[in-house]
């Protein structure tokens, strides 16, 4: 098989890419490890930027997510008892963030494909990469009949996720990675109930943090921050409400409505960025080049930010014969990358609590809060990166304030 | 001897204690260990925040400051050979940093303590506090020819530094202490050279961090980050000119002005806080109460903050028996204080190199300073901090953006 773009990965990055590239009139193949209907049903992230907004819509895919989704115009942050507010839509001009979980993203970026008759391919195993430093760089795979099959591309977009095999295809010396653990995990549950508040509530407290998240007006999501070594069984749901009731706790008369939980899962929580993202004619895009701890809601954004670097740059280069921006791919993409990675640590770092915390550091964090609460330029820089720093199409001079 | 308040420490706290005090008539006696020359030339800091230099203005203290003082309205910060300017002025509404010496403040307020008639002993020793849960709490101390005294107060300010004896005068049961000690000390030089740049120059490099400061036209101040386990004898001048070159190095074509080392020195660097600041009728100001690491620009300048609530507290007491800003003294202090604990971690943790950071940790320095000096929002809230917080006397509502 022949293709302009070998696509891996089914995902936010891959479908996207696939999407945007068809509307340029360059043709892609994608190829996923897992089957349509495993990808349509895992829960997955939930907070879309104002730019992943805009692009579902500008491309046509955003119909749905319009109809379902829930705009938010801030957020809550707890602390100490205390209820503030980061009125993000006051702070960024006008920007929202959108509640819209990403399998439904998924949904309508595969209808879109089935649409568009582009090529694509569930339940595929072995995959391998190969000649990525030739002009034809190429993808083998067991098809789901366990037949071997070979695409032979232009270019190969490894959309693969954190476990895949594309950035592993990126010889080791030239490959920098740069990784934190953190010593916590997150439980996260989805409950049967009404909404406790109209916006998502981020709570720090000696106990550990607590996010209360949505879903829709009957299905909320909660999380709480949990040790790295325990398992789903040592949570039980009367355990569970206990710790949300504990750290969402406020000095006012706020409470936590309760329902049947319907699911509940445990992530690690981890940073990690590889540099460079592209090697020959293979470029990475989204969790397989880059991971952010869930805190600052960047995972699918910055999938979404990636492939409209990557399909700009490949339309020069189909366009024109320009391969400029191909080359700089990895460049203008990790500068925004480490900003976004930045913030993530960032509201990772001051949101939850660590036995090796000394009192020092918690009362730092409780001064971080305030800080960030109470400072109208320390509540627009949060406020700016939640919603998403903009996205910088080309390499940019550093700017210069 | 009889005093309405009795101030132990002739530093920046207590004669500016004593000086506001003095200006509304209450009168005051400070005893200080050191000799008057001894405290006028150690030298200490010198960058004051607005606030500081609006309060010796406007106390009569401020005449010799705004001739030799130089006016600065940005700092530079320096990070993989780029330059980028915080323009602080402009980020604030108009705001000034201020270089003037600490030791030349110093002298102005002991002349305004001359002149006032104000009583003030120095080389004094073994000072003792008592009864501080009484309405006469009492200092004795042998002065400098070793003979016993005694004052008996209404009040005493504890404006001793972090080594004197009023914090440890507070119960160790009710006295709550945080301290970071970080790996990492500072060696500071005077050199007799031009400036080589206008405004201070924060630099963050591989090997360490490196402060370009001023002093006088002729005479400029410059700090390397160091190991804590160093002497002074393992820094010739040649290696902190070959350090100093090295850290300040940009890809441009700006140079460094050397010249003859005229002293040097080694500090660490702490952060520490004592909760509560204050026991029965004991008040602690300034060093003795907390400590930040010198990178933020702000011990001075706390101990100015301190020391104007506390005056305007113990205002209330005399114009009328109000004590409740006396009894809320400490927490309105160390609200504001632990914001500029913050700030000092934040700036210090920036830009210091430790051998125990990972590659991950270093990408997160870089894109913090990318992220500090290109968007203007976290550019403002740090030149706000910079340039120092409002100052709040009376205890405010946790305020909402």
């Amino acid at each position: 098989m022949r293709a302009q773009i070998g696509i891996i990965g089914a995902g936010p990055a891959g479908l996207m890419l696939a999407h945007l590239l068809n509307r340029r009139g360059i043709e892609s193949v994608i190829i996923e490890s897992r089957s349509r209907e495993e990808i349509e049903r895992t829960i997955r992230a939930g907070v879309l930027e104002q730019m992943t907004v805009d692009l579902l819509n500008e491309t046509g895919a955003g119909e749905r997510m319009m109809k379902m989704g829930m705009f938010h115009k801030g957020i809550e942050i707890r602390f100490n008892g205390k209820r503030r507010r980061i009125d993000m839509h006051e702070l960024t001009g006008g920007k929202y963030v959108t509640i819209y979980p990403q399998h439904e993203v998924i949904k309508d970026l595969i209808s879109a494909r089935v649409k568009s008759g582009g090529e694509m391919y569930f339940s595929v195993s072995n995959v391998r990469l190969s000649d990525l430093d030739t002009a034809e760089p190429t993808i083998t795979y067991l098809n789901e009949n366990q037949e071997e099959e070979e695409i032979i591309c232009d270019y190969i977009a490894g959309c693969d996720g954190f476990h895949g095999p594309s950035r592993q295809s990126i010889p080791a010396d030239i490959r920098r990675e740069y990784q934190k653990i953190y010593p916590y995990s997150w439980l996260g549950i989805l409950a049967e109930a009404p909404p406790s508040a109209p916006e998502l509530i981020y709570a720090h407290h000696e106990d550990g943090f607590a996010l209360h998240s949505t879903r829709t007006p009957e299905i909320q999501r909660f999380y709480l921050q949990v040790d790295p070594a325990d398992c789903i069984e040592d949570w039980s749901d009367e355990r569970i409400w206990e710790k949300l009731r504990l750290r969402l706790s406020t000095d006012d008369e706020w409470r936590l409505i309760e329902g049947p939980v319907i699911q509940k899962n445990i992530v690690p929580m981890r940073s990690f960025i590889c540099d460079p993202m592209q090697y020959g004619r293979l470029f990475l895009a989204g969790d397989a080049a880059h991971i952010v701890p869930p805190t600052g809601a960047k995972g699918l954004n910055l999938a979404m930010a990636d492939v409209q670097v990557l399909a700009g740059a490949l339309h020069d280069y189909y366009a024109n014969g320009e391969t400029r921006r191909l080359e700089r791919y990895s460049a203008v993409c990790l500068r925004r990358i480490w900003k976004a990675e930045r913030f993530s640590w960032y509201m990772t770092s001051m949101l939850h609590r660590h036995h090796h915390d000394s009192p020092f550091d918690y009362q730092i964090q409780l001064a971080e809060l305030d800080h960030a609460t109470s400072s109208k330029a320390a509540a627009q820089s949060l406020a700016e990166n939640y919603v998403g720093l903009p996205l910088e199409l080309e390499e940019q001079p550093l700017s210069v304030i």
